[in-house]
């Protein structure tokens, strides 16, 4: 395993593809620091006394102690504590650990790659090229990204039927020894500070459509790639230090007849195994979700209850019901988490077959218990906003400058009209609301609201995945038999 | 353990002090039917091989294969097994099973005569009494209600402060053989069907209240109470017949000078067991609603699913997004009552004190994870109604009697002008129809409603329950750390 | 104008063709006495002094002094004084006063008559037989009701697609006399006691679909005409008498080959006024919502405010929050009704054309307000229902009955327990929880409920309304403007 | 009237007392020239042919054409003119237009000083300095902004009642010639930009709060006031120019024992005048909202829309649905503006007294329609969020910056992959997506939030406004009439 220093040594090593606001940027550009200070948690955790039973895991292939981040899941137990370290991590910065995308991406090529290799018409051996390719990740302890939202063009057509066919990325040619890829993947977190970048298909796929079930693997830097990277950082401080400085950023990745060999192609061509792929990566990702998603609520559950505490209002029942519907969607939130946990299996949902065997044992959270987790927790985001501004009144709205703080013209009385709780030092409740504002405030929030709101799939995205893997015929059967009906002929 | 023929033969030969419209009523009066066919299926699931596993338990005092509802929970494994036996029962019915009172209030006693029985002022040794009744109740396979609510008078005074020191169910007399309670207990689900009543306090309690720190059990039929009972049933039909004919009572509990004697007396004057108690009866029964509601849900998910059928929009956008609601409630729902069994303990919240080891091992769920589970089902109730007022349209309001679907100047024309589902038989649409309306549109549908919403508890129980147990401080220090704050001292 | 006692006369002599519960029932049956005692309150409003001026009006054929109910818009004050009148006098019931189905589908008519008879095609000068009926129906103040609601079989259908043609009322033959109808309307509320129907198209329609643009007029006991009727009444009352007794009825009316001479035939093939005629009654109707929806949202906030006080949490902030919504509901619906009929004029919004004047003069409210009104009234009744459940508690769910609350042997101890609020008479406090039962709990409830979502056009309709009528593009164009976007091309 | 040239050349003179960022702040300072630039809207539209009929008014004091955002209002005309001149004005800049402080606050202390001069107690001629300063106002065309809310200390105690009695501004002195003040007022929008600053107390205030009772005009530039001032700017655009160019600010004005001579005093010492005329401004700024936040939905919607139609998915139901909901809240708070415009009186409602004449016969709109108009589109703020994101989908969270768009090693790859409906030049969605960006995702948009949310009075205020002010009892008596129940008695 490798130390935060480490990381960041081997960053400073990469060729530069990066770039931001009209300019090439180092991966070692101040601009970076907040996202690469957020992912060096993750290095840090592992190493730490006090974490590092749930921050690591036993590689199944070689035995070896590895980065639990890095890990096909073997169990439940396994499962179960992927969301605990994603709530753990989390709660160390009050937002996204940033690493999740690489496990998601990996649990879920582990699976499809097995498959699709068996398929006669495979191109390569994808799940031995895998198990290479994951035998150096876990030894080395990279970072991943994962690479799924495509640019997708006109919305309400299918990749092949666009205009551009270069909406979606996908194969332009088949080489003797690799593939040539094009395509742009967009919104694709950390990629800007990953080793590797997982690419996996955005939906599901028909026939027709073989260009597009594509999976591999690439260096961040790689030779044919430019990112253009959008960086969420807040605004640095001079007098009142944050904890934690973090940031974030986001990457539109572009593949301009990228070559990539074939020993890192994972599927190429099987278009079921596509769909499944982009299926469960997002329920990979879902599932990450009851673990972030319920850290988030306990950084907005701590938010309101300080404002609430400073504005002297923590004992008024509308605060209270506030309060109770924050931690309500919190922990259910955990709890569907919890529960898909213990109900996982090598198991995946395939639409129109239903519930089947899939991939090599490697354990698969249920997929209706992650996705109304997910969605409860996803449409919560702007309710749980007006929830921190109905506590907080406009306080943070048009808060002082820190430099109007420190300037002894106003700083006096600046402090004299700012305090509104005596038992709370003045000092803790000017940073208390400067870190309100970063939080819902700040050109920081709302793509982090965007994120929360759409990461790991859309609402409705979710809910298309309910309803279409529910058994609802067994629901109607109920009813069907109180109410005196004809039982449903069970031929189908 | 009885059967269902054993069930209704002892109700046969119990004392007739019911009350209902105006006179006495039979315990085996046609009025009490459905209630009565409702109740017959927990002992029928407990013979039938292919439910017994679930449905069955072994006594942990007798070693005895008892009926689970009459079970105390000694593991996670029965927690589980609890929730799961509800929500396969309620299934049958589509609504509640009725016998999850009992066994509620039997797991609360079972822990506070325990601890009360510690107390150097017990009146008697509680636990014993407990342990003897208990042994009786597993062995006779008996059916317990649980009296719980009290008038409460005027409700912003507590019981001491009432004009009417009735308002509360309490003790006016104590005598060398027994106590002589006073009051009344109202919306008692089944006491007219059972054959013992559990009662417990309603409130957290306080010095000067001893009175009202009171548990006991009482044949239904006792000398001293009077039952005024309000039946819920739906109408009868006569040419499309239902697939089970259902039915539910509540009564008011009226206790007039009722003569306890004291072993039959589990709780009399420890203000703080009382309270607790009542906080105890109130967490096993919202995890009771784990399994429930649920399976309300799942009824509601059925019907819901035949009204779009039926009307041929099963596939459009809005009923896709509805049916999503109803799956989310539902299955979170569950996912709460799962996490609050698996992280079911020998422990209570104590108010004002926290956590602690309670009772002489038997299980309880989680709190935290019972209540958010029932306030989202609880408050789901309307929106259910208003989804499936929805998708129904106006259909069930104005659907013709059954006399006129049977009228041969009418039939054919009624039959003619129904039929929206070509592939689904007209005696079938109307059977379902029918069916819906006795859910959502019948004397017994609000009923239903307000027990669906305020039965364990109304919402804003569980919002009192969830924000005064929650660990809102450590939520707080999370901020504190990231904002660079000073970190919360630690003495208290 | 026409005295109660005349009306009811009227309808003793009219042929009998209502089916209800499996046999023939008169007019004059007990069973319709409740809605025949709710229109009777708008023949007695005309002749009362204290609201004569607001519930008459002056024909604007006759210049004779009417029924307000059977008057021709001629002005704003016209909208604004039927706004008042149907709050007014759903005030005096709680509920819907009934009658407006007649003056709302005589409005469109009117409208629409005129322009169809300028068509070349037209069958008959349909405007002229109009004024010829409409005179004929303020002389002698009669009751019409509405037949908009076809049974619609397959709901993804358009009329002519259907595998049965008479799923929609159509015309199956044309005479030199009349024409010759079929099919079904179903859930036209007072057609069991009404002296005329009018029938209207229930949706927008296309070439091919003539049979089915139809508008007529035919007396409610019209041979060719049957009548299975849906009763909605409260239970009888012995001991405690209501204020008023209501009721509503329901019927399905089947046309079996009926004919309709040409002198009540209104429109008879010109598709686009058919659609207009459907359109025009909806908006119509849902400017009497913004009269009668208020109405009933004073009737919650009543119920809500009683149950309040007597529960004795009245200033409770929970409480005060509730109220708040329900009188927001209410005033935002009577606002939107207000300025509907302000904004009101001769001009209707023509799909793919654009609002034009049409009709003969006669003033139409603002569709737009009307919409936004309705819809908001429409989607909150569940939600009313909640918050009369929440405030009320479990009290009306189980309350006694009526001769229980009489028995000797009971009624004491039922007075006793039943007592919270020793400032209000046991007896009022018994006679609210009936009544509040009555409207929330009982089987009168889910028709209402189901009458005030889908009533006028469910919520989506609304929606369709609002946005297919809404000037969307000038809305971009602020934005264009301000992004620094190109202007939209003039040109379309 | 003055031009704006001749608007910014006055406050090009004022004395210096801005802060912001830790130094004095010119108000010329290029940070200004976005809000300048609002502001100067106002005075354009006064001369511009297309909207003066609009935007001027006759003085009532002098009969001079005035700008009307200086204007008294005197009649119902008045009042629907004002929420027009708004929502036009607003639409202009797609936010708040700034100058609706100053007429809201005047129109409040028109009447106020008014009533308040009858008292024999007052301590100058209230009355008669008000109407000199406001045709001073009128005559110079002055812009004035209104200093309300107060800093409050804690927020469950009263003004006097806390530790530091500076919490709330208040008199500390009184002289012969003037008094001298001492407090802060916080978030006063466009102070740094006003000619003038109106003082009006923040609540309702009783016996012995006599010193809070205090409403003056000062200079914005007074001495013995500073100002801290907060910005509220977009970010400068390069290459993509927006159409408009905005800004705002709000001020912290801290009141240093400030010395107010009595001509300017238009309020000192009477309690219930003090919580009119807090109630009345407020009520006055809630019939604004019924201008501005119709406005602001009319951006919101044209941001959905194009955000739809560059998606290609304007066509789907679920937007469908969402675009209703948003028009349905923006033409609801119109119609409850303009309904409370029709409804408006010279009368006020008086805590414990009822609605009053009061005043000198200028307009007040009704205040039940004002307060339900207000919370509907305060409530609706973060659902409008809610709506953008859903719809927008990810990109404006990632978006490009201007610099990597037109750089040429990344601009073209850029303009393909953004690309999304080939029927709209690609500068154009460019130019959109960073305009909606700066609504919803950037440094500006949390401040605007809370603006929406809390400005003019948080939903709870008008919530209580609302129920406080409505005739409940005549509610209570409907049911009681159609419960059979005793009518209320009439003595209270």
């Amino acid at each position: 395993m490798r130390t935060r220093a480490q990381y960041i040594e081997r960053l400073g090593k990469m060729n530069n593809n990066l770039y931001c606001n009209g300019q090439k940027m180092d991966r070692l550009d101040e601009r970076q620091e907040g996202t690469i200070n957020v992912m060096g948690l993750t290095f840090d955790a592992a190493w730490d006394p006090a974490s590092k039973d749930l921050c690591t895991a036993t590689s199944h292939i070689t035995g070896e102690i590895i980065n639990r981040f890095n890990h096909i899941h073997q169990s439940v137990e396994d499962l179960h504590k992927k969301q605990d370290m994603t709530r753990f991590m989390c709660n160390k910065v009050g937002q996204c650990i940033q690493r999740c995308m690489g496990i998601d991406a990996a649990n879920a090529i582990n699976a499809v790659s097995f498959e699709a290799q068996k398929s006669p018409k495979a191109k390569t051996a994808y799940h031995d090229n895998w198990l290479k390719w994951l035998e150096r990740f876990q030894r080395e302890d990279l970072v991943a990204s994962c690479a799924q939202t495509d640019v997708k063009g006109e919305r309400l057509k299918r990749p092949a039927e666009q205009d551009d066919p270069d909406m979606y990325v996908h194969v332009v040619e088949e080489r003797s020894d690799g593939i040539i890829v094009r395509g742009s993947k967009v919104h694709i977190s950390e990629a800007s500070i990953s080793d590797e970048i997982l690419v996996v298909p955005n939906r599901a796929l028909k026939k027709g459509e073989e260009a597009y079930a594509l999976a591999f693997a690439v260096p961040s830097d790689y030779e044919g790639i430019k990112q253009v990277v959008h960086i969420h950082n807040t605004r640095k401080r001079e007098h009142y230090q944050r904890g934690i400085e973090y940031g974030y950023t986001d990457s539109y990745i572009i593949f301009e007849d990228c070559f990539i060999p074939w020993e890192r192609v994972f599927l190429c061509g099987e278009t079921q195994h596509g769909g499944i792929a982009a299926l469960l990566f997002a329920l990979f990702h879902r599932h990450s979700y009851s673990g972030c998603k319920p850290a988030m609520l306990d950084y907005v559950i701590g938010l309101s209850g300080l404002a609430a505490e400073i504005n002297g209002i923590e004992s008024t029942p509308h605060v209270r019901e506030m309060l109770s519907k924050l931690i309500m969607t919190g922990e259910l939130g955990y709890a569907a988490g919890y529960t898909a946990s213990d109900f996982g299996k090598p198991e995946v949902y395939i639409p129109g077959v239903g519930v089947m065997k899939y991939g090599p044992g490697s354990y698969i959270p249920n997929s209706i218990y992650a996705n109304v987790g997910r969605c409860l927790t996803g449409e919560a985001v702007f309710h749980e906003q007006e929830i921190l501004c109905n506590i907080a009144g406009g306080m943070p709205a048009t808060f002082p400058y820190e430099k109007d703080l420190a300037n002894p013209e106003t700083k006096h009385l600046l402090e004299k009209y700012l305090n509104r709780n005596p038992k709370i030092p003045i000092e803790d409740q000017i940073k208390f609301w400067l870190n309100f504002a970063d939080f819902g405030l700040s050109s920081f929030s709302g793509p982090t609201q965007y994120g929360a709101y759409h990461g790991g799939g859309s609402p409705i995205m979710e809910q298309i995945a309910i309803t279409s893997q529910y058994d609802l015929e067994s629901k109607k059967d109920i009813v069907r038999a109180i109410a005196g009906m004809s039982p449903r002929s069970k031929k189908k």
